[in-house]
């Protein structure tokens, strides 16, 4: 008998973010799989049990969670913010297109989250409300010349860019050369932002110039959004800056 | 005295999808601006005025909701899916910006919500597992030239393609157009996602080939997602088919 698989987001981590379908499911499900920080965000029973893995592990943490599924019980994968931007939905799906075939037979359930780009921009105005694209600018995944002919692509067409996983120990680098990369083809005044942990206790919005951004200002817990030309910031005497997009151009 | 201004998102319509901080938002206001159908959705008390109006109308609301919060109310201004992707939030920040100055002092919360695109992804598996461009496929706004500027600059960069806005009354031909233009770049196979009204009862979701794709299958409520040369599709006997993007590129 097999039994059910719920993929979901917690969201940024601010529990009020977490939708009811999703606080339903954490409540169905006895087995979780997930890297620890975002597992310790729920608050199981004892009768549930956790199975935290490292944040490397998503190929083998969607096979372990499918075998338990497989098996009969009802298993929830855990990712932060939206399960499919970046995160477990992809492994899973991997897991049951090149693993056994009762995989398939498993009940798929994936739930969507607030992903991280949609809090932060809440946060200064409305920097995506016009055309935008989301890259991860990990080269862990890919070759760092696809994230550079990306970056280029998505500031020619004239988009905003929200990038996911900016920096980490093993990749210091990579968020100072897309800048550079991207001074060459945007105004020096476009604004950045740097969004780090949104909805947190521990939030840090900050907004610079791309001519001056610092890349030391992102950590992994940060979504970085480039506005594109058209993208402009209002100053309000003693409140926080908004930015935003606007949502006509005249071309 | 200036009262707050709260700029929510439904989510796709499941009432399950609303964040519980949008929910206290919704709870806190008592005048109400948005899309007749969006505001439908709340459930108001007596003491809560709706003021709906048109859905091309998004100016002159964000300024009528502005200027109640100037004067003293909780107001709350309602989309559909969240308040920054082709909605409320941009038209509220350029009110601010051009309004009178008394506006800039309004206290500002908007709040994130599950956008169209999350929520059709979760329905059929992770086609936005990889990086992905989101895109209004409406020439209300913008000109066509750079509507189609800018699906060559995604299909080109190997982007998959959220496509919001893909048809209405006064806009008949431009998604077939876009599929158009889309199969000179990329492969006949590419899946194409149809989601319509993901997570309420009239839901449809239709997966098919670039090369077939059938624009009729688009209304206003529906949100298109086209893949990637990497996006694959996984059958399964006697489940609907799942389609990701892998996370891994090669190069």
């Amino acid at each position: 008998m097999s039994g059910r698989l719920y993929v979901i987001g917690t969201g940024p981590g601010n529990p009020e973010q977490m939708t009811p379908e999703t606080c339903r499911a954490v409540s169905d499900a006895t087995e979780f799989f997930g890297y620890g920080p975002y597992v310790d965000r729920l608050e199981l029973r004892p009768d549930q049990h956790c199975h935290a893995s490292d944040n490397r592990e998503e190929l083998s943490r969607a096979a372990a969670a499918l075998q338990a599924a497989s098996a009969g019980a009802v298993v929830c994968v855990v990712s932060g913010g939206d399960p499919g931007v970046f995160a477990m939905a992809a492994a899973v799906c991997e897991a049951i297109d090149t693993g056994p075939v009762q995989w398939r037979e498993v009940e798929l359930v994936i739930l969507p989250g607030i992903t991280a780009m949609l809090a932060v921009a809440a946060r200064v105005g409305a920097p995506l409300g016009h055309d935008f694209c989301t890259i991860s600018l990990s080269d862990n995944l890919k070759p760092w010349e696809i994230v550079e002919r990306r970056l280029e692509a998505a500031a020619r067409g004239g988009f905003v860019i929200a990038l996911y996983n900016p920096t980490s120990k093993a990749r210091p680098w990579q968020l100072a050369k897309a800048f550079e990369l991207l001074q060459t083809h945007l105004p020096a005044t476009t604004p950045v932002i740097f969004g780090r942990a949104a909805g947190r206790p521990d939030e840090r919005i900050v907004v610079q110039e791309l001519q001056n951004a610092d890349a030391g200002l992102a950590d992994m817990a940060t979504c970085v959004i480039i506005g594109s030309p058209a993208t402009k910031i209002v100053a309000r005497p003693g409140m926080q800056d908004i930015v935003y997009t606007p949502r006509f151009i005249a071309g």
